[in-house]
Formats: structure tokens, sequence, C-alpha cells
């Protein structure tokens, strides 16, 4: 199996990308809110661009509700921010959500390039990547792709960090493995700071820009390993449970 | 002091890079091959992406050398390989070399767009990183960009770690430093394998290839560092010593 990563999705080959498995990893925090509220029993997440597009579908069905955000705070007259914490079970249970977010919905969109097109964070990794190491295997994938999402089209600490993990959850399911130059990078990187990310992420940019912004708890949340137990899949514009 | 790095030369942020003195890594082995002649006597190198463009210079002038490969080995009808320890003094001393390479040339080419361009590399990193932080200092520059040839325009761990080394000596240069996200990555992966680089660049791809071409006395060289005691510039598609 063949691993590579892509620091943002800008950076993504197309001639990998097509005959590959990816995982998207936004980690803070669009996938890990995504994969949050689906775990809490969300139908659906319908991940847009912009503003407009997500206001659109609302006057289209009422039910639907609007998530997202700009700057890192909740947009005026939607239901909802980015901040996993939010989409509690009261909340989103049975409903289909619209998030806008940029890099994250940028990322998806590139991806679904891909023979199949899963979304990664730390709080589902390990079930993520023994449900792609399965697939793959039954349906001889030969490479997997992970597009990072990034930040402003620029390489991402915390993306990469969790890129690392899935890396070696992959070294230890694979007894043949190939890593590009940057899954070694992301997997030596991870290992270094595997018991501590917070201790190299206080030095990196967007972590910092939404610990100013006051969401300590959820850079806690969203680098917690492995307490959600399904994979999400972006099929078709929506993201759902597999 | 802003530091950023820039994994590729595609990757390159004109807004910031304009501002800023850049220095251009082609660890394997296109800078320092070139660092390599100047300091063995040649006075200058005129890098060129085409091998007709390198020709073309030698009609004009039957005095240059010709330097260069592709596929890791000498072109046709060239004076010397890419190889540092083809450029001996007895060979290039007083010369002018026309050098046709790939991405190190394109990333020299990006980069010029820079205040000042240097060339970076492991032999001579230190006196390079003094020069450019006194001179910085001294003109009231506020960022540095290291450009990364990389490898078919993708991240590549030799000259990511070799720039983690430039981001520690900038670290122990300026009391007040803010380092982009890459720049963090770079220095904590430098910092885990300063002692024996070769430890994770062996699962690397380029330095790979240049070991199964059997160039393994080049890889030992443009991996030890500081025993080079000059600093070189690009300026107006030239390569000298400053």
């Amino acid at each position: 199996m063949k691993i590579v990563i892509f620091s943002h999705y800008k950076e993504v080959a197309d001639e990998i990308l097509k005959d590959s498995y990816a995982i998207v990893i936004d980690l803070l925090r669009a996938t890990t809110t995504m994969i949050w509220a689906i775990s809490n029993g969300a139908e659906k997440i319908i991940p847009v661009e912009e503003i407009y597009e997500a206001r659109l579908l609302k006057n289209l069905n009422k039910s639907v509700l609007l998530g997202g955000e700009r700057g890192g705070v909740q947009i005026e007259g939607f239901d909802l921010d980015n901040s996993p914490l939010s989409y509690k079970k009261e909340v989103v249970f049975g409903k289909t959500v619209v998030m806008t977010t940029t890099n994250g919905t940028r990322a998806l969109k590139k991806a679904a390039g891909a023979k199949r097109t899963f979304l990664g964070s730390f709080i589902n990794a390990k079930k993520t990547a023994e449900y792609i190491v399965n697939e793959a295997l039954h349906q001889g994938i030969g490479t997997i792709s992970i597009v990072c999402a990034g930040t402003e089209e620029r390489f991402t600490l915390e993306d990469i960090l969790c890129a690392g993990y899935f890396v070696e959850l992959f070294k230890e399911s694979f007894s043949n493995i190939y890593l590009d130059d940057l899954s070694i990078a992301s997997y030596e990187l991870y290992k270094k700071f595997e018991n501590d990310p917070h201790e190299i992420l206080k030095y990196s940019y967007h972590y910092n820009n939404l610990k100013k912004l006051g969401f300590v708890a959820d850079l806690e949340f969203c680098l917690k390993k492995d307490f959600v137990d399904l994979v999400c899949e972006y099929k078709n514009l929506v993201v759902e449970k597999v």
C-alpha cells in the first residue's frame, strides 16, 4: 500500500488521487465537527462553500439546520457555529445540517475525485483506518491519499499531526507499505508529540487563532483520540455514516 | 523576524517573498554543488533549465564548463555531472560554469523575486545564516523565506531537514522570532534527526534514487555541516560569492 499526503487541497495530484481512497482532514474543526454531528445522530451533512448556498438550501427546506463560521464565529441567522460542542444530540438528532466552511469544503470537493472519500479526525481515526484497510484490500486499492485541508492554502500543523496518526495506523495494518516524504515527516512529527500534541501546536497558527477566540474546549476535544466508533463518507456532495 | 518555509517553488507566495530575504535549498544536490564549486574557485555559476540553453551559452564562449544531469547522470557532451565531488579546484578554478538542473533552477528563478536571494545547504549554513542575520537587521528586513526546491513539485524531506537547521540558527540569533507552521515542523524534524539525518532520509524518495544510482559519497558530503566558509547569492541570473 502506498500512502501519500497532500498538505492542502491545491497540492492534490489528480493522477494519484483518482485511483485511491482519500481521507480528508480539517482537524480544527470542520471534519471533527461533522463526524461528531453524525455521531450524535445527524442524518447527513451538506458542506457548502458560500453562505448564500447554505441559505438557499434552508429556503428549500426549513427543517435543515445551518452551521458554520466566518473568522471563527457563528454566521448571522445560522443555527450553529463550527464548534463540535454545539452539535449536541438534542440539537442535531435526525437532522440534515448544511455547513459552510472554507478549507474543509474545498478539500472535500477536491478529494471527491478519489474512488471513495472519507472524513478524518483524531476522534474516529482508528475506526476509519480499520474500515479503509479492509475495503482497500477487498477492492484491490493500491493508494491511500490523505488530503489535509490546510489553512489559507498552506501547510497546517494540526492536520499533519492527525495525518501522521493515520500513517501509524496504516503501518500497523499493511505488511508492505510505501510512504511518500510527507507521510514519513508527518509520522515522525506525530510520534514526537503523540503524548501531548498541544506541546507543539501551541506555537502553530490556526490553533492559536482558535485559542484567542476562546475555543480552548474545542482544542481539547479535537485532539482526543478514538472515542467515536463510526466512519463518515463524502459522496454525491453529502457526508453520511458508512 | 518572521520565518516562512515553502516546500517547493510552486508553493511560494509572491506577496510574502517580495519583501523578504530568500534562501533556496536544493540539498541533493544543486545548491550544495554550486556552493562547493564556488568554494573551489569557480568564478560564477549560471543556472539554466534546459540543455539547449546550456549549449547556447557554451557556443557563445567556449571557455565555460557545462554541468548538470538528467535522471541523475551526466548529459552527453557536458564537462561535468551534478555531483559536488566532480567540481574539484583543478577543474573549476577561475571558470564560469553553466549548470542545468530542473528543480533547483526553477526554485532560484522563483525566489529571485525576493529582495535578495541566497543559496542554502548544510555545508555553509552557519556562515549563510550569520550573513543574512546581519544584513537583515541592518536593512530592516522583517521576513526570511526559505524556498525548498522539492522534487517533482512535491515536499522533499532532505530540503526540509536543511531548512530546519536554518530555523535553528535563526532561533539562536533573533530574540523575537515568529515561525510559520512548516518552519515549526521542519525545526522539530531536524532536531529529531540532527545527529543522524540518514536515519530518516534512508526512507525518503530522492535520497534513495541517488543511492541506487551509486552516489553514496555525495549523500555523505551533502549532509555534512559547516565546513565551507562563504556565502553565495543569486542575482541577475548568476550565482556568485558575496
